[in-house]
């Protein structure tokens, strides 16, 4: 086998996802060409996932390729862009055809869930790493910024919180639970899309609750106050998990009014700083590099 | 110094090039939103560059940036797409500011030369990696597909080849010449869009000529003749260099009449495969997987 023959099997194996109306030309040329619908701007954002520090080493490629998928498509959601396709450039150390396969069969599962076509990449030697493209489109103007918050906004989520932290706390990867498809079966929210019209500013919840909020406090140059007691914490999961845990993928959004599907956890304030119960706390969740 | 603020300077770094008339939002949210020239198609392409396989362990930071970038954008060239914008995905095995910022610079330098924005991207740790999604648009239909080749066509090459591959055959990346400048410093044929609109397929050379004029010829499903003497070999390259060896990111067009601007080097033909001064040869350049 050699590296053309294995990105034949990919291509095959991805088929399903990889042809839809908007893809004027698809895998294996020089680039993939896309249709974009008249009046739109092109969302794009592009993430890596390594071994060791967004999954385990020994997780079966599929969920690994799942999580990736969704992780990354994760970002137009929050951009409340509608999803249409994704490049994916893959390092593996062997030509290893089970595990690209599979790995591609994941993300080909998260792409049709995100009605997404994975219809470009790129295949190379290297330690094992993931990289994945994703672009979607928006009407002009109408994407969710984190700049926009504005005092008074409700902060609020559009799901229960730290079940992935507690699976990664635990490190019990290998169970079947619910705290581990919580981590492996991330969704990404692209169904919030038409919700988030009301929203004055989103991002999805990577790093972590409060991490990801001070962004959006950062951009928009404010600052929040949050109850503990209406953070929604997922089953199995504690409070901690919920604020500064990451991986859950769910949407943060503040706006003027309480959004279908969320939980208000808070409210922007003119004063700076974040205050947890009134009191001020550090938005820090997960840094990549700490050690 | 930390994740956040190494890719603050980063994104300082980049800021001359990062804020064009169509980058509607840059780096720093969720993901980036681009507009798109009315009736315009999108082209999209995906590379991964990893030290050992594309370029040495040892070169400065700043080469390897802008090799990386111009071989990534040269995608977009042999689509004949108009470079827009791209999203740089870096991993990297320490929070490294010098090497960082020295790399980006060396991508901004190169972007700057395809008119192109980066203005997203991802850092994260792990073994030395640098994916770049590079993002065009043509008009619909417009683009310059591996499958388009016609019987007769001549096939044709931008400029000499040879000499990126004398480079890496010769292992002398620390001098400072012609060979090693052709390794470090290529340009994507982003200039060459224009010229292209009279070809009937093109790929860029970044396998070796023989190699992906193979890829033009399986996608057409025909086969061609080349003269040896006809191709343009590069001062200090032999053409073994220019045959089989990649890295030239020159194109290589099949079109009707000659490409002002190109050297023609053989035909089209009916019969499969591929011929080098009347004798069958293998295609074969280079392959990411082999020993």
């Amino acid at each position: 086998m050699d590296e053309f023959s294995l990105i034949d099997d990919i291509v095959n194996s991805l088929d399903a996802v990889a042809k839809t109306s908007w893809v004027s030309v698809g895998s294996g040329d020089d680039a993939t060409v896309i249709s974009v619908s008249k009046g739109a701007e092109v969302v794009s954002s592009i993430d890596t996932f390594t071994p060791g520090i967004h999954f385990p080493m020994t997780a079966p490629a599929k969920k690994i390729g799942y999580r990736a998928f969704m992780a990354a498509a994760s970002d137009l959601a929050a951009m409340a862009a509608l999803p249409r396709y994704a490049l994916v450039a893959l390092s593996l150390p062997k030509l290893d055809r089970d595990f690209a396969v599979d790995l591609c069969n994941g993300m080909s599962k998260a792409a049709a869930k995100c009605d997404m076509a994975i219809c470009g990449g790129n295949l190379t030697k290297g330690p094992l790493s993931i990289t994945v493209s994703v672009h979607g489109e928006v009407n002009a103007g109408e994407s969710t910024l984190r700049s926009g918050a504005a005092v008074g906004d409700l902060v609020q989520v559009s799901g229960d919180l730290g079940a992935a932290a507690a699976c990664v706390r635990s490190a019990s990867y290998s169970i079947e639970g619910p705290l581990q498809r919580a981590y492996f079966e991330p969704r990404a929210r692209v169904d919030l899309r038409a919700v988030l019209a009301g929203a004055n500013a989103a991002i999805d919840v990577s790093d972590g609750c409060l991490q990801d909020l001070g962004h959006i406090l950062k951009a928009s140059k404010l600052g929040a106050a949050i109850e503990s007691a209406s953070v929604p914490v997922a089953e199995g999961a504690e409070l901690r998990d919920a604020l500064w845990g990451g991986d859950d993928y769910e949407l943060l959004a503040t706006a003027p009014v309480e959004l279908a599907g969320f939980a208000i956890i808070g409210v922007v304030t003119t004063k700076p700083g974040l205050r947890l119960d009134g009191q001020k706390v550090t938005s820090r969740g997960y840094d990549h590099f700490r050690a």
